[in-house]
């Protein structure tokens, strides 16, 4: 497994003297990185994550999705930000976007307590009806208003169905390692729910190789050990400070020069359905760790071929103030080929008995070519392929891409005080007791 | 059914006098709206659509949902662009999200033909297996290489499946209306495929209320009739030239004034999940028709409070590029209430009782507050509820207002020149015979 950057189509848009005069940047903002801080205002426990995790509670993690997967036939995660993101994005990358729809031994995954929208909690409760169903709430606070209202609701469901006894078997609780009285992880212990942590040392949109995203993604049968070696190779590949000798790093310094000549927006764009939530992912991970101090790329993405149909347009001819991010996946899961067709109406005989893969492949390189033609650098990477060790070593290359890129900007990549600001408002326009 | 627009979160971002300076410019864009043309060059048949549409085309569309909801488990709509965005957009609004998961007397509903990854195709085909399938392929020319290559593989699959005599019934072309040798029109007309017309002076983007769309919602159980009354009631609506009598207009003034003030990224931004694909559609809207000459708003979106909780931080304390367009839906299909919690560990019991709807509109409030507060103009556009009719209106609305940007912003709002380039790079590295 490997991720590789390919900077062929920066040419014209960054120099090679510009690599060299950065590399102090990068340096300096290596050494912020790994400076020792306080882990509740410098959460890094992710850097070391893939060599560093709970054995015993990966373990139980484990145990419990096996334990889920034969008690039920729907499981839903219920958490938001980057406790449901990370799952989502994990479970698609190697399951497919349609995975519920599939034929399968493992059960159907929902994601629940992401929103507040009543008629989304309706459909989810409707199709619930005469299934069976775990849950696991993760909620570090065990307060936050979205996922606390849908455990209310899907707590309340599972008792009804299946007393409390049944219930405490269906219900997991990934939240804060502190037992304080009243709160979530108290709660549970007292409920006798199955309980798994949320780090210290690990922020939200960074925490999905922790039992945050693990216990969903190993419920829809991924191999979550795997996962694991795909980032610790990670860890070892990335972990020289020089940029000729660390595409991570390199990336990262790219990221900022192109800010800094007015490319404000990054496209993050792949060729497979598949990649949606990670592309969602990605979004949060860049968005919440760069986007402060009125700074910060903006972070959007797209699917190809589907978007150069919608978004296209734009990207040939629109404002240049755009950068694409292309993750190119070399090679797919499955064959399909074109069939042959007698009628030929369509003029694509030419591609009979061709590849899908390949004509995918086509449709990238044409791309990079009309859009660098058109005034848009272009950063590849090359994914090897997409499965579970893939999976764990692109979540590693990101996160560590984006703390450093955080420093070489002058931003903390690890807090996000704007995300307060609505949640206040909205307490008070409820009225929320102090 | 209605949308009103609301300026109040604009106060300190455009000043009352910018919007009498800017009425003779929309007065100029309008007469460059209404002005006769060459349909081929300037194809608005989509402003008097919902009077004035083939009546008989309708009673057939309508009646062959009929058949394909009798005969089939899955129904597979093969398109791309303004063939797919459309269709996947008004399903969604009016069924929700999980409309295949939930039990139904109507097909599932899934898109092929708008990926070339084999990935997706192979689990589709998957999916297909043992189930019962009708086919809609939605192409103009029939030789666009996404859904042309995903009917060869649909054909063949149900040819084998029901023979031609068998599969015929199964097979619905909506194509151009030209009957000529070798093209899929004539094709269909061999083959004894019933056809359906994608009309010459309405362009993709545009065409969601043609058969285009109107096949794929009308066989998910969508009443297409109720559709056509909410275009032609803001058909009505919004006829006045003058800004303070015309919402429609009035919005299309304030997204020019806010890019010439410098925020380039219009946001768009819905508190449904079930509003998704009506966003993805909104970016090819105004995506492909404003993109080009390197000028245009750039189209973004996201899900409200989910992203809050992903892009909430950039959108509060980021570079100040942004501007959000929020769709405030007034009324939820349905009602669900927080429940009360005697352990209140949550701290939530001053919501118990309270509807979901109700929270999420204080959600709604308190965000608009918090991003005004931290320097983003928001245009608030209130919509009734999420039904056929109300879907039909939006679909109206900012067609309307679309066509109206563009030609404000000196760019022709029907032409695609930029989606040719990838298309001829990647024929010419498939080797593709001149």
């Amino acid at each position: 497994m490997a991720i590789k950057l390919k900077t062929d189509y920066l040419n014209g848009f960054v120099e090679d003297h510009e690599y060299s005069l950065i590399k102090s940047a990068v340096a300096a903002a290596h050494e912020t990185l790994i400076e020792k801080g306080d882990p509740a205002e410098k959460p890094i426990g992710w850097m070391t994550l893939p060599v560093d995790y709970d054995k015993e509670e990966f373990d139980r993690i484990e145990a419990a999705a096996k334990k889920i997967q034969k008690s039920c036939d729907i499981f839903i995660a219920i958490g938001i930000g980057g406790s449901y993101l990370g799952a989502r994005a994990a479970i698609e990358f190697v399951k497919g976007a349609n995975y519920n729809a599939m034929k399968k031994e493992t059960p159907d995954v929902y994601f629940a307590g992401n929103t507040i929208d009543p008629d989304a909690l309706h459909d989810l409760l409707s199709l619930c009806e005469g299934k069976d169903i775990c849950i696991n709430v993760i909620s570090k606070s065990g307060s936050t208003t979205e996922p606390a209202a849908a455990f209310r609701v899907f707590r309340e469901l599972l008792e009804k169905k299946y007393g409390e006894a049944g219930a405490k078997e269906r219900i997991f609780v990934t939240t804060d390692k502190k037992d304080v009285p009243g709160k979530l992880k108290h709660f549970a212990i007292e409920k006798g729910y199955e309980t798994f942590v949320v780090p210290d040392d690990i922020g939200g949109r960074y925490s999905v190789l922790s039992a945050v995203g693990l216990l969903p993604i190993a419920v829809a049968g991924c191999d979550i050990k795997k996962m694991m070696q795909g980032a610790e190779k990670a860890m070892r590949d990335f972990s020289s400070t020089d940029i000729e000798k660390n595409d991570c790093y390199k990336y990262a310094a790219i990221r900022n020069l192109l800010l800094r000549k007015g490319y404000e927006i990054e496209m993050f764009v792949s060729y497979k359905p598949s990649f949606m939530y990670m592309n969602e992912w990605l979004k949060q991970l860049f968005g919440e760790s760069e986007g402060k101090d009125k700074k910060g790329l903006f972070p959007a993405s797209v699917i190809y071929s589907t978007d150069l149909h919608s978004m296209g347009q734009y990207l040939q001819d629109g404002r240049r103030i755009i950068f694409e991010t292309v993750v190119d996946v070399l090679e797919s899961n499955y064959s399909v080929k074109v069939p042959f067709d007698a009628s030929n109406i369509d003029n694509l005989n030419f591609l009979a008995d061709k590849d899908f893969h390949y004509v995918n492949k086509q449709a990238l390189l044409g791309t990079l070519d009309a859009h660098v033609s058109g005034g848009v650098p272009n950063v590849v990477l090359e994914l090897d392929k997409m499965d579970e060790e893939n999976f764990g070593y692109t979540v590693y290359f990101f996160e560590l891409a984006c703390a450093l890129s955080g420093y070489i900007g002058g931003v903390n990549p690890f807090n996000q005080p704007g995300v307060e600001v609505y949640k206040k408002n909205m307490f008070k326009l409820l009225g929320k007791p102090e």
